[in-house]
């Protein structure tokens, strides 16, 4: 739920200052919240969350709303440094929740589990980005799936070789993801040139 | 139906003027035309809509090549108008279909048949622009959802607590929605400033 | 699997210029080389293939590691140009492949088998060109598609009336898309003009 929160909120902001109205930013807001989940439940091939449960999307409209009206205020430097750190937050949950649920259906062990853990975090992300028309992730060197990778590696080999200890594996792997985020946000880090391509003058 | 004729051959002149090949723009068109209801059958779990019923490929297709063929004088100002207005109507009937189906299949009552009528709505055209590289409804303050979202929520209320008035609900849904939507283009409406953030000055 | 390692390549190296990281370059890698066939068993209703086979996605992330690594030897023009033959190959195996596979379910005869075989071999195409900010294919007057429909077309023709020449109708049919595309590689063709809208000066 604090994922779905954030999730709303930064994609509100992220297009606020573009001259939106209070509808297109809550759709926008709603399909970035929701998106990677619908995503990674149609690939799994099991009932779309949010229909079962239907808080969720109250949520996200919720949240959005409330980001739409008070965006001067969110946008303030300090309050948004805050918001960053919640969306960290929201992607280690939504990644080890996606592995951890994708795992227990025994889907496509042990690779499957890792990529549904990218696609559900990022996923939101990226839908945002494309319909906002903004550069994506992928095309930034933003230290921001990364720690995704990381992250859902290891609890996958948790889950394979020490499943008795599913819970601790979960709980250390979702702050790993936030840690190494948390610390990209902080140092502004990205990631090194030895791992980038150059880009051409143009 | 008249929402794929519409949907199919408005994406084609939404694109013809950037020199497009016949083929591109058919498959733009039947992307347009078949997104959101594919999309909307995705979520729901069922058969896709145009497996079942070829009819609404084959009228998609023979819409986009009529378009091209004819794409000089479609655009021409009176009848482009008129074909903003099978779009208002294409729409109607899309949300109202769409809200209706999720809502006979038990799916996520009351807020996820609303979510679907406008996904169902407004996806292909989401998908239209991002295929074009144009800027896409959200980022826009046109009135477009904000109708289908009055309409369907209407609907949805009919739905739960007059079920006896179904038929009536759904016609008198869809023509609020095509209403709004002929008004919106008539009178040129856009969202008013108070529903809206200030574009920042670039 | 040779379809994959091209659409990973290739996709990879199309982005390289631009100053991607690693990570980013293997998902764009990825998503590219599955993302049409993924679509297409969305749509078909069935298991995403290459949950019951991860072989795909090893040979999907492998084949972008190798292409981050070596991009600046493989946009060297001569094998750049191998790399677009290797991804014509490609569209066609995954055109046929699709095609057959939906007719073999039945699903949605005969229309519904050509329309997967176009958003097999080209869907992948089409989330890369979005995920990179570039204008995608359905926009350029390149003889991309043309040959995916020509071939598909004349493969459910054969299924249809020639059922037991069914492995000569595939090899055919995929030689012909793949002969069809090469020619247009070699002599640089395009879609002809009395095919194309013209583009309105700007």
């Amino acid at each position: 739920m604090a994922g779905i929160v954030a999730f709303a909120v930064t994609a509100v902001l992220a297009v606020a200052s573009k001259g939106i109205d209070l509808f297109g930013a809550v759709v926008l807001g709603v399909i970035t919240a929701t998106g990677g989940g619908t995503l990674r439940d149609l690939v799994l091939g099991v009932p779309i969350f949010w229909a079962t449960d239907l808080d969720y999307i109250w949520v996200a409209i919720a949240a959005s709303v409330v980001a739409f009206v008070a965006n001067t205020l969110l946008t303030r430097k300090e309050i948004y440094a805050a918001l960053l750190y919640l969306d960290g937050a929201g992607v280690a949950l939504f990644a080890i929740q996606a592995a951890g649920k994708a795992w227990g259906l025994d889907f496509g062990r042990p690779l499957a589990p890792v990529i549904l853990g990218i696609v559900t975090a990022i996923g939101g992300g990226l839908l945002r980005d494309l319909l906002a028309g903004r550069p994506n992730l992928l095309m930034t060197r933003e230290l921001y799936a990364t720690p995704v990778l990381l992250g859902c590696t290891g609890y996958v080999l948790i889950l394979q070789f020490l499943p008795e200890h599913q819970v601790y594996g979960a709980i250390g792997c979702g702050l790993t993801i936030f840690g190494l985020r948390a610390a990209a946000i902080h140092w502004n880090l990205s990631v090194p040139d030895w791992l980038a391509t150059k880009p051409k003058p143009s």
